[in-house]
């Protein structure tokens, strides 16, 4: 295995049964494209059986008890596909399972800079016979369709009857979810089987999904050595696809099996066009062979890492998860090729496989400025859904577009719309995420291709729901912020300083780009009235108090009774009504603080610092798009020791299994914002409007904190220490930067240091009693 | 027939097919126990067959999309009972269908005096045999459970064979409600049979809903004369029971057959109890006879006829129309005996069959001042529910006692909780209604029983919903008012002023009634805190418009665009989201104006006048709940023309079927609300804290109002005329009540009389475009 420094894998080496959702979460495998549970190669035991293809969705109807006008008929929810990770072992008739006989020894390791998931087992089956096994499996970066599992087992002190049913199965069983209206709900057999061939070393199956009609195509071919006496057959029936190699080995005989699997689907493609494309797939991984493809893989993540690595001294752990963190975010990202990223990735099929606005405001930045193919990818998915979302907003009587709340494939999929269709900030979401990707890459084709007709679009969309109040200010009423524990108010901050942000860049951009703003019927008139919505924005303040409130008349609710609130009663929507949550103050998830990160240069210090503190009384951090952000406003006022607590419940989110539910699948905005907390926390990077800043500050214990950006073509270094910071460009040219307000340029060749100037630590700030951050496990299910 | 004055009977003399639906809710008859929809007694062709037992409900389950907490998860839906109205009629083996042959002559009549549905009808067969049909059914007031159809068939021109089968049907095939969402959910065969009994004359039924468990029996029996030749057989299935009478009439000769169904239905008793418990009702009607039947019902209406009828010289149609709502008012309310009233009574089965908060404060009203004992009746329901709102108070978290919005039984059974459990002004409105109530008829029993209790554990709900803000008032946010069109505001001004009286007569029951008061555990400085946030509630106020806001932030918010809204996209909420409604300034039905009427003594003049002209502007209507509303503050303020717009708008509405649903059930609090308009609108009534006073004023053509009123075993007639107004004790002890703000003594004896003081007529005022007060037909569908 390789190299000795810890922080580059995530190893298990006890099997824990009872966590074994959450680690075949932790060890899923994706490209974004395709996305593997870390399930057992046998199949079971297993929590939840996963095999995902991006945007592979089926339809179900959305019920209401109480229906209403706009409500969405059909929803959608990723499912399960043929699972081609299967490779059943029998030693001398008896099947490996971990739960019977002995297990001497367990490890599975997820290798970040190798791209792999690896597992040793010994084992001794209960009527004796001793095998040890090692798996090796990739869903590989480079060649797109394709799986491969180097499968490996050796007779340890006798001769062993050794089968392999190395499997393809539709329609797998699956668990019953819980009551929990966030896990996904369950679909039963989705898919029809269309075409099944046995081939001589493999099987080749399509299906189409019941109602959503999408056609798939799961290939499998097989390679081995070890043994020249191995009997094989092939079969293969609607959902089972099955390649058997029996043979006997003697002691310290190796069998080594390589499974490649092809995925493909398509909505329009025909049987053998699907058939034919993934076939090819598996033949040019079969020339490649497993150690070529393994290879291209190490190739691929090395120059991610290049870019990407954020490195710390003076916490392993930190160190170990950011490295984890950054890895996830790349396999849910790298090659999605303009399909939705969801909240889960490919890891889990929790919120139905559904993206939300997290995806543009907590993963895109991250990607943006490490891997922006994957970014402007997202963002290009974004836009072909764009005739969806303006044919929802003619249904919902709005100008403009309106995106959804939560889709797979485009289709508004919220069926509770205060919490859903209210939630329009989504709209100014993705024209930050349009904002910052072209500022930060320069990439004017893509502006002109689609960046610019999504900027236009949701500005019509803010002044179709927005209008002038009798002082000339610009309200926008009746909307939820990010903050799920309130919904429906007036003049969201939030959404108002973002909806202005998206204004001026719609104003700014169909002045720049006249010929695509005139193709869509913008004219000068227009663009006035996008320039004095947002100049006239309303951003309600209480004077009182001298904080901003969350919306207007936020802080004249009541205040959540958090001391008669038990721990065993949060998350509060699990145990509340939403009326008697959304009546009180009390906030789950950073909302006006979010507000004073992504437009902090709408805010002034000593705001901040109020604001901070008011809201942080307030918070409980139901969800797990808050932690990171209080770390990041923490951080820039000046806690930071609080900064660091919240980037440690950031970091353990899913290593730890801190809401319980990390097996449904990561926490991928959660597993970004940590990126987020170490380079705009204590890196202090801010983009406002394109301008690059930085306001580096290190906690305590730590001597040094490393990172990279890309920056329009540069790629820029920032080295951080207790008491100064290097900026340095390993490529391109010349840029300017702000450090702690000071501007900097930075030339190409020797890095630039400056000193980082005394805090002024403002006075503490409490959180709601209980609600402090989330520790870290005392002992680590993983290391 | 009775009478030739045309104001007491609604008559039908054509047979429309399509408007069926309209005219069988026309003619349901019901005494608040059993419901007969007005179907043909052949049964087809029919738009919804109907016999509905009062709360004999079944269960469904309400399904969620996306699940929460405190979300109902069962509904309660009425359904149609086994049908005993069914009388086929066959000549020469011909079925009677009046789709078919000849129909020569056709007239139903509603008789509100007699109390009874008569029909006449000339028909000739296919085979040209020609017949005149009579019948009368009637719904007893006096015999509880008892339904009586008279049906006489007479051979016309030669003999004729007639075959009558008189049939009880259970779990009716139904017809398909469209997608309107109002419409009830559609239950098939809900009716599990328990015994089927065919005795020599009748046939007896009994049925257990398949989930709510209920047991209920049907038997009929049968009398006859007029042809001695009568082969009579009996038969019963399961879901059919049937006798058959055959015989031959000559010409002009003529079969009577007298029909009596009983019904009755429990949760708890056995079959054997519920079967004889019918039976014996059925034995008791049959001793009585169709005529003795007939004559009770008259007496009964006599009585109550000469409390609650509402005179009045100067137009015609208007007087049938409160005639026509009291006979429906008092069908749903009569023998109800502390089961709910439904918002349809028992006309339809339209809102699933739920009672809302429009009995307390609609319906309840009328029934206090003209059937207090119904009145009673009704609101002891609602105490024997106490203990449910109590279980639904904990479940959501509030002290005391919140009760459903529509329920059946008493659990909550709205699946839409913005529109549903946010309404909490129910609360508040049952409150109202206690007071009213105890005021009007000094019952101490009552109040002591059960009125007491519902004050205090709604005042205790109040107490728990709201807060004190930073300036010391009482506020309650988060909350739906009357007005649909909007939701979870802060501080509707409504729902505030409502708690507010809700917690003072509760602060002044609890010390009244000590012995009630310590029994629930009310201490000293439990009362004082009552009345310390009733005096400090908050009433939001727009200084820059001089108006009433209905609730905090409202008339920031954008107004509707009436101007670019087409007829037909009324109503709103079936042509635009809740979200764009609720953001904007547009009212479905009065809200502020509602607390105007009821808390008329928190306005002043000036007020009223100023509010009343905002709101009209806003306000759409789109509920049956508002017109009447509209009238009565219209009048007040002097806008009598309008006032009597609206007065037509509220009396056309079923008989003209303005609202496009009559179809699935009469609109009770409307027709409730006609009696309203005219004695709290014409007649100027209010009775806030017990203190009755009226400002009468007619509108132009009329030249008498004359309506009755009870009061603390007093009976007050009030003649208005033009000029002036008399007030008149018929029965009881001399009163005080006050004339245009004068006190006046009236004594036992000769009648007092008032001149009515000039009119100071205000600014005229507008409704939105495309909505003023709707038309009555001018040619109405049924004299």
């Amino acid at each position: 295995m390789h190299g000795v420094d810890a922080s580059w894998r995530l190893v298990e080496s006890e099997l824990n049964l009872e966590r074994l959702g959450q680690s075949e979460s932790l060890f899923a495998l994706s490209n974004g494209h395709i996305g593997l549970r870390g399930n057992l190669d046998e199949g079971e035991p297993h929590a939840q059986p996963g095999t995902y293809l991006n945007s592979l969705y089926e339809q179900r109807p959305l019920p209401y008890a109480e229906a209403g006008y706009g409500y969405p008929e059909s929803g959608q929810t990723v499912i399960n596909v043929t699972n081609g990770k299967l490779i059943r072992l029998l030693v001398d008739d008896e099947p490996f399972d971990v739960r019977y006989g002995q297990l001497h020894r367990h490890r599975r390791e997820l290798d970040f800079r190798d791209g792999v998931l690896r597992r040793e087992v010994e084992w001794t089956s209960p009527a004796g016979q001793q095998v040890s096994i090692r798996t090796t499996r990739l869903v590989s970066f480079v060649q797109r369709s394709i799986v491969a599992i180097q499968y490996e087992v050796t007779a340890v002190d006798a001769p062993a009857r050794i089968v392999l049913q190395s499997e393809l199965i539709a329609n797998e069983q699956l668990p019953h979810p819980g009551d929990d209206p966030r896990v996904a709900a369950a679909l039963g057999a989705p898919l029809e089987s269309e075409e099944v061939q046995p081939n001589h070393t493999g099987v080749v199956m399509v299906h189409r999904t019941r109602r959503s009609g999408l056609r798939m195509a799961a290939v499998m071919d097989h390679l081995w050595d070890g043994s020249d006496d191995v009997l094989v057959s092939t079969d293969g029936h609607p959902d089972t696809g099955r390649v058997t190699l029996s043979t006997t080995l003697n002691p310290g005989q190796r069998l080594r099996l390589v499974k490649l699997i092809g995925y493909g689907w398509s909505s329009q493609r025909s049987r053998p066009a699907v058939r034919s494309q993934v076939e090819a797939a598996v033949t040019a991984a079969r020339h490649s062979g497993f150690d070529r493809l393994a290879a291209e893989q190490r190739r691929y993540l090395d120059d991610f890492w290049t870019r990407a690595d954020v490195s710390l001294v003076g916490d392993d752990r930190i160190q170990q998860a950011i490295r984890f963190a950054m890895f996830h975010v790349l396999q849910a990202g790298a090659r999605g090729e303009r399909r939705a990223i969801p909240a889960k990735g490919l890891t889990g099929d929790g919120y139905d496989g559904h993206t939300f606005w997290d995806t543009e405001t907590f993963l895109l930045p991250v990607l943006t400025y490490t891997a922006p193919k994957a970014a402007a990818d997202a963002l290009r998915w974004r836009h072909s859904t764009l005739d969806l979302a303006r044919e929802r907003a003619v249904q919902l009587g709005h100008a403009g577009a309106t995106f959804p709340w939560r889709t797979i494939r485009g289709q508004e999929c919220s069926a509770y719309w205060p919490a859903g269709t209210a939630a329009y900030h989504i709209n100014a979401d993705v024209a930050d995420a349009v904002l910052r990707y072209v500022n930060a890459t320069g990439d004017t084709d893509f502006h002109r291709e689609v960046g610019c007709e999504m900027l236009i679009e949701t500005a019509r969309l803010w002044m179709s729901l927005g209008h002038a109040d009798a002082a000339g200010k610009f309200r926008i009423d009746g909307v939820t912020g990010p903050d799920e524990y309130s919904a429906l108010a007036d003049n969201n901050v939030y959404t108002n300083l973002m909806a202005q942000r998206n204004l001026r860049g719609a104003a700014e951009v169909a002045a720049e780009q006249g010929e695509v703003a005139s193709s869509l019927g913008v004219t000068a008139d227009e663009i006035a009235e996008w320039r004095a919505a947002s100049a006239s924005m309303y951003v309600p303040y209480d004077e009182r108090l001298g904080v901003h409130p969350q919306a207007t008349g936020f802080t004249d609710h009541e205040r959540w009774d958090f001391a008669n609130t038990p721990p065993q009663r949060y998350p509060l929507l699990l145990h509340y009504p939403y009326g008697d949550i959304y009546r009180r103050q009390v906030v789950k998830q950073a909302d006006l603080v979010l507000a004073m990160h992504l437009r902090g240069d709408a805010f002034t210090r000593e705001q901040k610092i109020r604001n901070f503190a008011y809201y942080e009384a307030l918070t409980v951090r139901d969800s797990s798009l808050s932690a990171c952000t209080q770390a990041i406003v923490a951080a820039e006022i000046g806690h930071l020791r609080l900064a660091r607590d919240y980037l440690q419940e950031c970091a353990y989110c899913d290593l730890d299994d801190l809401h319980h539910n990390t097996n449904v699948g990561v926490h991928l905005a959660n597993l970004a914002g940590l990126w987020l907390v170490l380079v705009a926390g204590f890196g202090g990077m801010r983009d406002h409007d394109g301008n690059l800043s930085f306001a580096p500050r290190l906690p305590s214990p730590w001597s040094k904190l490393r990172f990279g950006m890309g920056w329009r073509g540069r790629q820029l270094r920032v080295d951080v220490g207790q008491t100064d910071v290097t900026y340095k460009l390993t490529q391109g040219e010349q840029m300017t930067v702000r450090h702690h307000g000071q501007k900097v340029i930075v030339k190409p060749g020797k890095g630039i240091t400056r000193e980082i100037p005394p805090l002024v630590a403002p006075a503490p700030v409490h959180q709601p009693p209980g609600r402090p951050p989330l520790r870290a496990a005392s002992e680590p299910f993983l290391s």
